[in-house]
């Protein structure tokens, strides 16, 4: 399970790839497969989270990495790259950011 | 803590404010006042966590509802509804998206 807490000194990455509902299925495979066979087997991989929208129009990737210094070498991985590229041409637009700071609030 | 967990059949908000990065701070005070006095007042909100981008352009929200139709009734109240037009007249541009379905992965 994944876990959000401020106290945890980590690399969040939330992007967010907005698709024609047609292709949400086959974008989400992609994502899927470049996680489970590329990007959690770089280091300071901690965990991918794709949320897919009630719309099917956004699929939401909350990924954590133990430093922002792993996740920029992961993305010059020439694997992880060839997978982005493929995702990239499937989707209408992604965002990818990084946040180093998280303030949280609970019931 | 927030956990993201496939199996809990919950709502899952992701709202992405684009904001200058002057603005950032200011914005920030705003969403905390907004979740802490109005929002996690509402029935069925769960949490709410505040990620500031590492280069002050964005905030993201990632918050956590019982349901879809609890989130809906949250932003017709008219004290939630005051902040998110302050919030709005503050950000240069906002994207709320609910999802329902998450895949998960961790080393």
């Amino acid at each position: 399970m994944t876990t959000i807490d401020p106290d945890q000194k980590i690399c969040t990455l939330i992007n967010v790839f907005t698709v024609d509902p047609e292709k949400n299925e086959e974008l989400f495979e992609l994502l899927k497969t470049a996680t489970e066979e590329v990007i959690s087997k770089q280091p300071g991989y901690i965990s991918a989270n794709l949320h897919i929208s009630d719309d099917k129009k956004t699929i939401t990737n909350y990924a954590q990495w133990r430093s922002l210094e792993d996740f920029h070498n992961m993305i010059k991985h020439p694997a992880a790259l060839i997978h982005m590229v493929k995702a990239a041409a499937m989707a209408k637009d992604f965002k990818p950011v990084t946040y180093g700071e998280i303030w949280s609030h609970h019931v």
